[in-house]
């Protein structure tokens, strides 16, 4: 199989999302490796090293995706027997023309600490975690936005992702059944209702994942999941309240279509 | 202020790490604006006059990274007054060529569901938040990795995200004063040593994080932070422990370093 090599002098997170959206335009697979932190001449020869192991290994030279800042390491990388893909080279200069200004790179920039942006992610996370499944429904009016749903329909980790990626506060709220009995929002909810957003799920696929989680129970059943999510879309159409269908997405395709649908001001890096 | 423009059919994730990564190179600001799911005639047409519009209020056209597959919307989104950077166009045909394989784009696949990852993500996400904190100390075996550390050394989040991100189950267990006093791992820890990573921080930033936490406390005395670091790097370097300072690192670079140290195999999208 060939491989594909994805290099930085800092956490490399930019070679990958560079390397896998390029990748992903193919049918075919790779052996991915991630080679991080080559922030000295020594660990770059070692990178080199890696890959020319890789080239002799499949008889395929590998694809090197790269994004160096340091001159000196990145010759030591693009002189191995890989194949060089470098997407800052191809941008950079056009870029210095339209700005009228010259690059001036330091190392490791991209995912590294900005100012205090760090501390409001952290204090996101600790908001998230502290308000998780309806821990404490008093403190819903420091939250920017508060996912509901029934138990299971992806509200917790995308509280977290919302905090680590966007430093947004998301406090979540499982409907109960006294909630779902009167088709009603709970009373300490109502003052934020403008913050609310919704999640929902395919009744097939909730009874997969609570199965996993408490096999052959009631809270798995057909019925149950059947009955849950019909209750839950009835009261968000009743109330108008934002949802979406987490089925077939992923975390970020949830996160993103969140703050798409409710304007939220991300944390920017 | 010059406004940069991320624009995609999918998360538009992809066109944010790919602008910021560039972007981040010029000693100067932007004004960010992420339009994702534009998979629309009409939704193109509007992002199109967003952009537009940013031109007329700043006089200076936009900077507008975009990753489209369908070539209609493309086409709508590259006739803006915007200056279009679209590295996929630079790096398709090159690397078609290499692979011999004509690159067969299916829309919004880099941030998508691909089969069983995400289930494993969210598996991970539930794993870090039942083993927080030393909550479960029984639990051990199932983990990948473990991290240890005084409380506020930045345990919880790089949990999470190990978990979010990479889809690695780790635990975290916070060294007690018992612990300490001893200068020992914990018994239950002994049979999982090899899968211990500690993280310790600067006692001065330790006292700043406590202290947004608690004012005035004992918990947040330099006194008590200083010998809590003191003590903790102690035991790291006795046991032979891998560490890691998380002082002046951004989550993704305390991960990154953890990957990269642990040697850890990372899930992969």
């Amino acid at each position: 199989m060939r491989s594909a090599f994805y290099i930085s002098d800092g956490t490399a997170i930019t070679s990958e999302v560079f390397g896998h959206a390029l990748l992903s335009l193919f049918p075919t697979e790779f052996e991915h490796h991630t080679i991080s932190f080559v922030e000295t001449i020594e660990k770059a020869n070692e990178a080199k090293e890696a890959i020319n192991k890789a080239y002799k290994r499949s008889g395929q030279p590998p694809l090197v995706f790269h994004t160096f800042v340091n001159n000196d390491i990145r010759e030591i990388i693009d002189n191995c027997d890989g194949v060089i893909y470098n997407f800052l080279e191809h941008f950079v200069s056009p870029l210095e023309k339209e700005l009228k200004l010259e690059a001036k790179p330091k190392a490791h920039r991209t995912h590294s600490i900005h100012e205090n942006s760090y501390d409001y992610r952290i204090e996101a996370v600790n908001y998230a975690l502290a308000n998780d499944d309806g821990s404490n429904v008093s403190n819903y009016e420091h939250a920017d936005v508060i996912l509901v749903g029934v138990s299971r329909s992806g509200k917790t980790p995308s509280s977290l992702y919302l905090a680590l990626q966007y430093g947004i506060k998301a406090a979540n709220y499982p409907f109960t059944d006294d909630d779902m009995e009167e088709l009603k929002i709970p009373d300490f909810l109502k003052p934020h209702k403008k913050k609310i957003f919704g999640l929902t799920i395919d009744a097939d696929r909730l009874m997969d994942i609570r199965d996993g989680r408490m096999a052959n129970s009631k809270y798995a059943s057909a019925r149950q999941c059947r009955m849950e999510v019909r209750e839950v879309e009835k009261l968000y159409k009743k109330e108008k309240l934002p949802y979406l269908n987490t089925t077939k997405f992923s975390v970020e395709e949830i996160t993103a279509k969140i703050l798409a649908a409710t304007g939220l001001q991300r944390y920017k890096y």
